[in-house]
């Protein structure tokens, strides 16, 4: 897809937002997330402009001070003189659309100045819409050239692991002293996090939650660690040279920083271990197989959706799903079968297209 | 389907279940985490011998005490005689099947008895597949003539709320003093309590728990709360006979009950306010909406796994889904061109089929 195949009123918001148009980028982000039509073949054209950000995701309870350390780490980017985007996303918050309050809750000390895009994004509608909607805005913030790209949301769950999945470096931020981080970690997180920020370390149980986590981290190291992750990477005994990150058997070890994000102390630490991860990623290789990683999520969440929505449209025809579902609820008959015979045809269908396709190029 | 459809060894296991055999139970419950060809036929065949089991959710975060309090309630209902099954599902364990250590961990004061059967179940695989094999299993313990189901869940997140729709009746369980379970109740997870439970009630801070617990649910109950929720049910202007249950303003205000599952203080109140509520369901005529809704989630899910699979083998033999995700990634082409390759043909065979079937009905 290039800009000769866009719609007019495409055409002009890709070009005013590659020139530079925050208001053109913040119209585009609206479109991802309302699925405005014609949104699709705008990010098709501006998928081509993307690769050149640097993604950061952060994760981390409600009350760790995600939101500060936030703005505290945009300073520092700023103050280094480069641009960046804050994608703020937060599931729980039933608000669609521009959340303005939270915007301006948010901007703190980086409010009113132009280069720092600040966004907040909210759960509308389920099937993962919300990840690929992020997703979504974080190519739209990379192709408007934004150096710095921080997508914020709150832990945990397998919505916030999709979603920072969107970003090459993951901080997970705990604060000190509660048990709760750590059991959040132990559901899951722990395995996502690149980095770990123990954030409000100017309080006294920081020591011990630094060293829980050198723990866990340790322990999740360990040869037998492989059994907890999700990942499809090859073991130890079989490396595959084609998809080098596994997160476990890999040569990064997640670093512990500890942060004051009121006060800036230990931001700039944060900032050089997310600058060292980044080079990690890109010396090791690993970079390569994330993006791919990266591709094979959008796909397969991009063809969910269109799937869904077929699959609706021919439930649709058949009377909708609520009179079938009244039948399921009355026992008259059940889910599989309703599916079964939904799905049969479908199958029937991609065979004979396949069929007809490889006789075609026999000939 | 009937049982006149089932293979062999599926109608052996069905008619063993359905005659009382828990070894028979167990391994339809394993099958069914297990995906086992065939586990849908005989899935398809049990749904007509579900719908007497009263099935109760309970939800709340690590700490709460969910599991002693399970457990108590659990020995309340074989004290009345009744039989009981729970399904404890953890999404955040690695571990995958019997869970045999989780299970040992929890079976308490109930250990033994043959006539609660206790199951644990964990993530296995992602696009909701832990919601649909809790929601199988379910029905494999209510065909099976368990009395009361108790699906044990943590909380919070999207995962736990579609776990927790199988249920009924939904109990949310937090712990005194801790801000946290108001956090995680602010996070989406008051709307789906119909009661709520404050355990270990011997804590000072009790008084102070149960009074937020109540200023949230009024506000929830208060005319402006229906923006805040997802369903899709009528507002109040509009009452839907056909949808009685819409959560907020139906005429039910979540109790709060202070428990102590330790000791077994206030279980009773809680098995005679879960009763409340079920008999509230049947009264107002809630529960036909709510199981009509159920099935709706249960054919949406399978449809979605069923037409993700049939993609995966359409994307398999156009040379995978690494391949094209490496194009994707070095920005040969984008994912939205993709996926609109691979959907557009099946689309069309669906109108083609479509069309070929009204003509058909013409005739």
């Amino acid at each position: 897809m290039t800009m000769a195949d866009l719609s007019e009123a495409n055409a002009r918001l890709y070009e005013s937002l590659l020139e530079g148009d925050h208001a053109a980028l913040a119209r585009v982000i609206t479109k991802i997330e309302n699925r405005t039509p014609g949104y699709r073949e705008l990010l098709a054209a501006l998928h081509a402009e993307t690769g050149s950000a640097s993604v950061v995701g952060v994760t981390g309870s409600p009350g760790t001070g995600k939101s500060t350390l936030v703005d505290s780490l945009t300073k520092q980017y700023r103050e280094a003189g480069e641009t960046v985007g804050v994608i703020a996303v937060d599931p729980s918050s039933p608000y669609t659309g521009g959340s303005v309050l939270g915007d301006r809750i948010r901007m703190g000390s980086t409010a009113g100045d132009m280069d720092v895009f600040v966004r907040s994004m909210s759960a509308r509608g389920r099937l993962g819409g919300l990840s690929m909607a992020t997703a979504d805005a974080v190519k739209a913030l990379d192709a408007f050239g934004k150096d710095r790209i921080i997508v914020e949301t709150v832990g945990a769950g397998q919505n916030e692991v999709d979603i920072v999945e969107t970003a090459e470096t993951v901080a997970v931020v705990v604060q000190p002293g509660s048990g709760d981080d750590i059991q959040l970690l132990k559901a899951g997180i722990l395995e996502i996090g690149d980095l770990f920020v123990v954030n409000k370390a100017d309080k006294d149980e920081t020591a011990g939650t630094v060293a829980d986590l050198e723990t866990m981290i340790h322990m999740d190291a360990s040869p037998t660690a492989g059994l907890s992750t999700g990942h499809h990477g090859p073991s130890a005994a079989e490396p595959d040279p084609e998809d080098g990150d596994t997160g476990d058997d890999s040569g990064w070890t997640p670093p512990v920083i500890e942060t004051v994000a009121t006060t800036g102390e230990g931001v700039d630490d944060l900032r050089a271990a997310l600058d060292d991860h980044q080079q990690y990623l890109v010396d090791s290789g690993e970079a390569a197989g994330r993006r791919r990683r990266q591709a094979e999520t959008e796909i397969r969440r991009l063809l969910r959706t269109d799937l869904g929505e077929l699959a609706e449209g021919v439930l649709d025809r058949r009377g909708g799903i609520e009179a079938v579902a009244s039948q399921v609820a009355r026992r008259e008959t059940d889910p599989y079968t309703v599916v079964e015979e939904l799905v049969d045809p479908l199958e029937s269908a991609v065979e004979e297209s396949l069929a007809a396709e490889s006789e075609a190029s026999e000939k």
